[in-house]
This record gives C-alpha cells, sequence and structure tokens, in this order.
C-alpha cells in the first residue's frame, strides 16, 4: 500500500487482545511494517504470534527497532480512556529525538506536550495525533440520506468485536466484485491505514452525528458503496451514545452486525450479550425511526475458531437469524455484499 | 435566590420558542434579572411577553441596559449548534468593557477570544463559559448504579421540551414533600442557575456516559433524589447520541417523559413525533438492557395551554399511556414525585 517504514509500539500487548490497532495495521499493511516493539514476545516474529502475515521483527529496546530503519513509531495499543501510559512518555521521547514520525490514537494529544513538541521542533521528527478532530463541525441534519451510493455501517454486539476489519473487508470484496467502493474509517487504527475519515468518539457530544453526516457526503460522490466504520454498541454503558449518533448521522441503507460467537460476556464490562436476534431488531428499529437501514448479513470475527469451526458457526447463526452469516477474513465478505444489494434492491422497490 | 443582576441578552429572539434560557432564569431567578436586551420586544416588560412573573423593563440598546445597574451579562439564546453570532460580539466587548461578568453557554468559547480576554483583563470583566468542561473525565462503567438515591431522569418527545423546568419542578416538589432532593443541571440554563453540574453536550463522545456517571456520583451522597435534566431526544438526528449517553451513563431508577401535546412536528427537523406509548418502550428498553427504569410520569408542557386545556391533555395522556400525567409547571410536579416513589418501590420489592 503506502511506503512508509513502520515500527508498532504494543510494549507488552502483543498478540493480546487490546493491541488490536497492531494486529489490523500488520493484517492491512504488513509490507509497511519493519518491526514491533514489545518486550513481552520480543525475539519471535510477528507471524508466531498472530496466525497470520508475514514473519515481522519483534524486539525489546528502541533501539533495536530503530536497528530496523523505521521512519515511523506508530502507539499500536488502545488503552481504554486513550490516556498516556507515563511509562511510554520517555520512549516517545526517544524516538522523537532521533527524527521518527509518532503517530498516536489516544486522547491525550503528544502535540499538545511543550517538552514533545520542543523536542521534535529540533530533531525535525513529527507528531501525527490521529484522533485530532476539526473544531468546526456541523449538527446532523438528515443529509446523509440524500447521497446516492448504498451507504452501510458496520455495527457490534460489543466494543472490539472488529467493526473496522469488517468494513475494510465489505470494501475489497466490493472492489473485487468490480464496484466503486469507498472505505470511511471513524477510528485512530482505520484513520492510520487510509487517511481519509475522522475520530468519531473525540467529537464534541453535540456533533457526533454532524461529523458522520460530513463523511457520507464527503466521500458518497463517485461511489456505489460507502462502508461506514462503526463504534461501539448500542449497549455498551461508556460508549452507546457514540454508537448511535454514528447510526443517525450515516443514515446507512444497512446494516452489518459484527459479533464474536464464542464471546459471551462483554469484554469491558462482563455484561452478557443478548442473542442475536435481539441486536438485529434494536439496530432495525433505533435506525428505522429515520430511516430504514435492514441488517442484511452477520459478520463472524473468528479469530479464535478454525475454518470448519467458523462455518459451522455461520450455519448455526443463519438459522438464527435468517440472515446470510459469514467470517469475511477468513472467507471474503462477498457474500455480504451480495446480500446488502439485495436488501437495498428490496428497499427500492417498496419505495417506488 | 442569588444576588446577582442579570441583564439577558437575547437580541430579537425574547418570548420566541428558541430563548429558552431567557425563559428559564427569568422562572426561576426572576428575582436577580434586572432587564433583558432585546430590541424586538423593547419598550415592554417582561410578564406581557411571557405571560408570567414580575415586571421586567426590555431595553433596546446596551445602554440602557447598563442604567439598569446590572453585574452580569447572560447570553440568554442557544442557537443552533451554538456559535457565537457576528452582530454579539461587539456587544460583549462593550459589556465586558464596562467591567461586567458576561456567561455564555455557547460552543464558541469567548474565554478562547484573545481580544474579548484582553479586554476582560483590562476592566476587570469576567467570562464565564458555562459549557466548558473539565478534560479529565472518565469512562462511564455502570457505577452510578451504586448509589442510594433514587434517580430520576427526565427524557423528552423532542428537543426544547422542557426537560431542564422538568428537573427543577420536580426538585422543588420532592422539597416541597420533606425530601432531600438535588437537581442535577447538564446543559447551560440548568449550569447557570445552579452553578453545579456540566454541560453534557460538550464533552468529548466518548465520555457523555461517564460525565452522567460522575455527577450522579457526586451528587447522590446525603439525598433521597437525584433529579438529573436530559437533553435532546433518543431519536433527535442531531443530539440521539448525548441522549442516549447520558441514560446509560446515569442509570436512573425512574424516567419522566416531557411531552408539549400541541407539538406534531419536531422543531428542529420536522419529523413527527411518534405517539407517546411508543416513546415509552422506547425509553424502557433502551435502559432497561442496563438497568430497568419505568417512566413513572408523563410531564406536559402546557406554556400555550390554558389550565383547563392541560387538565383535559392530562387525562387524554393518562388514557393513553396509562401513566400519571401532569403539567408541572402549572400544577406542581407532586403527583409526578409519588408515581416516581410507587414504582421505585415496586421495583425494590420484585428485586428482593
Amino acid at each position: 500500500m503506502g511506503d512508509r517504514r513502520i515500527l508498532i509500539l504494543t510494549e507488552g500487548r502483543f498478540g493480546v487482545f487490546d493491541a488490536k490497532t497492531a494486529t489490523c495495521v500488520i493484517r492491512y499493511a504488513a509490507d509497511e511494517v519493519v518491526g514491533v516493539l514489545d518486550s513481552a514476545t520480543a525475539g519471535q516474529t510477528t507471524d508466531k504470534v498472530l496466525g497470520f502475515g508475514p514473519p515481522i521483527p519483534i524486539v525489546a529496546t528502541l533501539e533495536e527497532g530503530l536497528a530496523l530503519g523505521p521512519d515511523t513509531l506508530l502507539i499500536g495499543v488502545a488503552p481504554r480512556g486513550g490516556l498516556l501510559p507515563d511509562a511510554w512518555r520517555s520512549l516517545i521521547a526517544a524516538a522523537l529525538e532521533t527524527g521518527l514520525t509518532v503517530a498516536s490514537g489516544l486522547h491525550t494529544f503528544l502535540g499538545d506536550d511543550p517538552e514533545l513538541v520542543a523536542i521534535a521542533a529540533r530533531s525535525g521528527g513529527q507528531i501525527t495525533d490521529l484522533r485530532r478532530v476539526p473544531d468546526d463541525l456541523p449538527v446532523a441534519s438528515r443529509r446523509a440520506d440524500q447521497v446516492d451510493a448504498t451507504v452501510v455501517l458496520t455495527v457490534g454486539t460489543d466494543c472490539n468485536v472488529g467493526k473496522m476489519t469488517v468494513a475494510m473487508e465489505l470494501t475489497l470484496a466490493a472492489r473485487r466484485m468490480g464496484h466503486r467502493a469507498v472505505f470511511v474509517p471513524t477510528g485512530q487504527t482505520g484513520l492510520f491505514l487510509d487517511g481519509r475519515g475522522l475520530a468519531i468518539d473525540r467529537v464534541i457530544a453535540d456533533f457526533i452525528a454532524g461529523a458522520a453526516e460530513m463523511m457520507v457526503l464527503d466521500n458518497a460522490p463517485g461511489n456505489e458503496f460507502v462502508f461506514v466504520e462503526g463504534q461501539g454498541s448500542l449497549l455498551h454503558p461508556g460508549y452507546s451514545g457514540v454508537t448511535l449518533g454514528l447510526l443517525h448521522g450515516s443514515m446507512p441503507d444497512a446494516q452489518v452486525l459484527v459479533h464474536p460467537p464464542t464471546r459471551k460476556l462483554s469484554v469491558e464490562d462482563e455484561i452478557e450479550i443478548e442473542p442475536l436476534p435481539k441486536w438485529i431488531e434494536l439496530h432495525e428499529q433505533m435506525a428505522g425511526y429515520l430511516k430504514p437501514a435492514p441488517v442484511a448479513g452477520v459478520a463472524i470475527n473468528g479469530w479464535d475458531l478454525s475454518e470448519s469451526e467458523a462455518r459451522a458457526w455461520a450455519e448455526r447463526i443463519e438459522a438464527e437469524t435468517g440472515r446470510p452469516a459469514v467470517d469475511p477474513v477468513k472467507f471474503g465478505a462477498e457474500r455480504l455484499v451480495e446480500a446488502i444489494i439485495a436488501v437495498c434492491s428490496v428497499a427500492d422497490t417498496e419505495s417506488r
């Protein structure tokens, strides 16, 4: 894809559940990754830890990492609340000191830290705060309804289920099928991979939906499909407001529900995850008051499943929900794109 | 109440629908208001325009307003999106020049305007940006569930229906009934009246629920009732994320639904307002996934109704919803407080 040379900092969390930024960047931009800085798994290669991708070295110290010739240090872990762990500050300072670009998706902006800014100014290093958003966002007013493109929002039964990955896989599948499709990231990982979009969870509360609306309006022209990365979940105690604002602002034509079938409790709050038919009903209802947006299918997050297990889950979920289900990372998202086309053409016919 | 001497700026909007800050401050702190600055209604007194309260002079120019001896200029209109109209800037500058405190609930912070800050520094004037929020807010984690007080959230069928007013009336009624009750404002008007609380719509999206949770935890100790001011509506295209975050963060024991019965279309987007039973179902469902929170009753916003009309609507709404309904501004909110006590004691019994 691009021509960056990325060293990913995960300090002790690589391969662990919350290092999703690192995992996704290696999945979709492995050719740009020169190494991972992670003392807990140092000495191994990334393919051994993740089970996919090329063998990228994992090193224990910044010094070893610099020897791999990076031009960018990416903060590859997203801690709850997005604050900067103290231990990382000196490491980031040292990386900036050598002239690297440091890209961060934390809520704590590195560019607001006078010391880090001074180091960067001296060394020629750059700070990229992926979560920094424009401060002139609009209040949403249902304008996303007016675009010609088919807008699809990925939604999930929990946070950290793979909504970004599924939006990306849908985009890649639609392109393989010959469609003009665009991926619209709304979180730091997608932004780092793609450049466009904005971190919706960073926006001032009054403008969540307005930011989503703006992104749809900006990305729809010239495309047949706009795949918007969802955030959080409608029942997440901390993030549900972001989820609903994104749904009401982006005004999708269809939704794809992402679910890791082996997860029984939500990861951050240990609340029992509602059955899938409930989730589908809830999402169609909350979207439907403003605009019908059927859940076209279920995307299975099968990170912990074999291919045959994922197929078995897909059958079970199709029987339970009456919607197509597939693990798009293992098998591609073509089946889901077909399902989206099917439900949207039914809706078009009905609205005539 | 307090001992401020307030001049309210509404420039051309006084008595009009969106000057709700001005209306509410005159309703609950009339003894602190020395005048209204509004060229469209100048020459009249506020009681003639609003239909309630003492006769406070309305003047056309800042000069006439200053002659009334104010110590505070309050921006008394909340434009959509909360930006500062250009025409007001010079007026605010002139007020600061004379040493007044200028209190503003706009998203555009006056305190970020170097020119206004310089004027204030020179004259001894003060700038109070009511919407400024702390930047170290938590992510919510269902901690508001743990307080002993009965937490009540006012919710509405639209924005601008009187959720602040109803939370205030509930607090006053509960106190008249001998209960220890606290009002928790979440918007600029309540903040100006009360001081405590924070502007929830200004918070970074990830922390909406966390801010709500924090306010409940801060206000519950020593109180029997915590009445939290709701924001927006669950189906508002622009603000629904704020509404849901506030619901999931504050984890109320009961909700009170506020509705202006003569309103058929939402004010900002002209969407048909759903029937009340739908709203009740929707709110109980969205709260209920995390914690049961029955809608104890309906608060009628009867700003455009006579007493007998309001009574007739109350009867009709009680028949339609099976819940107590009352216009609390006209008749007091005692009936709603009783209804809250009833549904919460039922819930307590059931949970034993």
